[in-house]
């Protein structure tokens, strides 16, 4: 009956040693060499791999490739290591309910719960103490770099019950940032009119979360006559291919940061205080972009899908050439500190459709139609196969009206670099196909090519 | 920037040294004396005192009745200080938006959540790092002692967003037992069919949460033909004035504990394995019962309102003689430890109705119609003034058929100890007045007096 509890699995004086926060942080990374950095990762990686042998899941996905511990002497070589993702985790939970054979549970605490399930069916994720917090002290690290003060107060919009989310962000803000947070959850959780009377009452000064629910909140607080009550200076969310000039017009006064990150890594990327770029946090990931189809790295500055290797994970679920599907490029040159930047999340490479030899991503039309007085944002792609097997894509869009369709189509074709279709239709016309209420990340594709 | 986080805040070892878990739990206490136990209690409580004086809340609640520090030597005269309530908060909160003056926040991380508001509008609640992980330490010191091992799997069906109540239980089962902890949430966070769905996946063996709802389960589990999938050992709630053995038969193999706690206080008192009384939490808590007309002391196995001083909690927002308005008769003899038992949670005093010069709780029908096939076990009590200024109850009790009105009103007559009305329906009748799907606990009064 008795075992180590969470808190006595991990030393906090080493935790933040090996991942300095504030001040510490920047100080470290401002001068720190590319090389030195390389290697700093390097033994990160060599201790990983370790421990991703130890993992039975790891040792049949690299064992069917005739792949030997040996083969692996550093980080020199991970692009020996095949990548996998989501469906092979899955198939892991398939053969191996409920937990799959991905985590190498032993007898120390756990942390369980799932994705939201936004691609697909929800997965279970497990967290070891060490690698829980130190993911909670990625994202307050970065809060914190962004400009996150002590004296803030953060309403969060993620949500809670099994989802990572909303648990994830409020340990984070609790356990590594001194500012007040208020665990609002979604909508469902606390009702929009509740939420704004909320960030009124506690003063709330940053927003975190999804920014469609943070842009609808703005007009529930219009709506309830409490605009003026409410004064948000940091907005703090996925901005991605999200319109950052709409989000801060919706909240004035407030600046939108930035950042990447999925449930199986934690932050892998986010804005600094200049907002050019999202740093990697490369103490503690490995970042590589692959080529969608070739598998390759790609050449410097190239799109790829982002592959994530989580240094500081080597507890519970390591995560090795993780491929989040999610594509982005590298910027070039040297930001405030070492690590190197993103673009941010550009789309999803399995959300990816191609028409007539095209690529074309379905979020990009957010950053084509942003700005327009005429049109609400909102959007829906559908893509169609004719008889012949041809593929087209309509996009429907919300205007509030005095819309040019023709202008509109040539806006999009151009953007998207091939012809589509543009329909339009009235403001909330899109909502039943996105489920922008009810959904965290609305739907954009609707994909009627399968039977 | 730079700040101490929540980890640096306390010493994990020393908070396990001065409230000891598992065998180290039982051991120190089962051979603790009473006067043992007194002295450690007078030893916290001074330092308590010191805290309190501290705090603008008890400055001027203790200010404006003449007492000076040097008047409460120690625990002996604890009865010389008044007693305050949660209306004496919210007058607080009132007067200094939006924490009040009670909490004495410093440089320290707090923990912010509110109260469900089940007994009025939602009250904030505050948490310094070492009072939050010590209030999670008594809760996880209780499973284990009820008999949760580290190889259950609990499901909690506590609410989450701004509520206190799924955090506080996720925190106590993660950090201070080795379970697996799976955060479902209300039937809002996940719905029922998931709920269901989630217990047969991943195996849960113990339910906590509120009983109304996890009875609910059991017909939902039923109907998604998953019981026989579902196999559960433990059901840990408040079961009050609740039927145990009606709980347990919604869910065959499992055993029910019953403990009791509010948001204020953290867990105050639970039952040992032997499920023979509650056991208060006398290292951590100063438990009085006072008559509920008079304050005064009640004489012994008397019923009285549970007033309580937690000693434990003297960094954010100390509770110095809280009435909980919560009623509870004290144990006779000794139990497994040294701690004194109580009965648990017996009604409301403030929803205590006099009728005829005789108090009638509510919550005390529960116990007198369980266990029959021929009723549901829901019921709304309703009380109503006549033009004399008569008080009477109306008791409305939701039949399956074949009840006999003239037994149950004389079962419910003699049970309350007066004469009431007795009305039936059909099952599912009262659940608009009860709010019993949408309420973590349901509404048993509705008070038809004023106007």
């Amino acid at each position: 009956m008795n075992h180590p509890t969470y808190f006595e699995t991990f030393d906090i004086g080493e935790l933040l040693a090996a991942y300095p926060i504030g001040d510490a942080f920047t100080a470290r990374y401002a001068r720190m060499s590319r090389d030195e950095l390389f290697a700093l990762q390097d033994e990160r990686f060599r201790k990983l791999m370790k421990r991703g042998w130890e993992i039975p899941f790891y040792r049949r996905l690299w064992g069917t490739q005739g792949i030997q511990p040996g083969d692996i002497a550093g980080l020199a070589d991970i692009a020996k290591l095949p990548v996998y993702d989501k469906s092979d985790l899955m198939a892991s939970v398939e053969a191996h309910p409920p937990y799959g054979d991905f985590a190498g549970r032993g007898d120390t605490p756990v942390v369980l719960h799932t994705t939201s399930g936004t691609t697909g069916r929800p997965q279970p994720l497990l967290f070891g103490p060490k690698g829980r917090e130190i993911g909670n002290l990625l994202v307050g690290r970065m809060y914190r770099w962004m400009g996150l003060r002590a004296d803030d107060v953060v309403q969060s919009v993620y949500g809670h019950g099994m989802i990572n989310g909303g648990h994830y962000i409020r340990e984070a803000v609790t356990h590594f940032t001194n500012a007040t947070f208020l665990s609002a959850g979604t909508g469902i959780e606390t009702r929009s009119a509740q939420q704004v009377r909320l960030m009124a009452d506690f003063g709330a000064t940053v927003l975190v979360g999804f920014v469609d629910y943070l842009r609808k909140l703005a007009e529930v607080a219009e709506g309830e006559g409490l605009k003026d009550a409410i004064s948000i200076r940091m907005i703090i969310g996925h901005l991605g291919t999200e319109d950052r000039a709409a989000i801060e017009r919706t909240w004035p006064g407030a600046k939108a940061y930035d950042w990447y990150g999925v449930g199986d890594t934690g932050s892998i990327a986010g804005e600094g205080p200049e907002r050019d770029g999202l740093y990697v946090w490369e103490d503690a990931h490995f970042l590589e972009l692959l080529d969608v189809d070739s598998g390759a790295a790609v050449d410097p500055g190239g799109t790829g899908d982002m592959v994530v290797t989580c240094l500081y994970k080597d507890d519970i679920a390591p995560c090795i050439r993780f491929n989040t599907h999610d594509i982005t490029h590298e910027r070039d040159g040297r930001g405030e500190i070492a690590f190197k930047r993103i673009a941010g999340f550009k789309g999803r490479s399995d959300n990816m459709v191609k028409l007539r030899g095209i690529n074309v991503f379905p979020h990009a039309v957010a950053a084509l139609i942003e700005d327009r007085a005429d049109l609400t944002g909102e959007y829906v792609c559908r893509v169609r196969r004719d008889a012949a097997g041809r593929d087209s894509m309509e996009v429907t869009l919300e205007s509030r009206g005095g819309s040019d369709l023709a202008q509109l189509s040539d806006l999009l074709r151009r953007g998207l670099g091939v012809e589509i279709e543009v329909a339009l239709c009235e403001p909330g016309g899109t909502a039943a196909a996105t489920q922008v209420d009810v959904r965290q990340k609305p739907l954009r594709l609707i994909d009627e090519r399968r039977p």
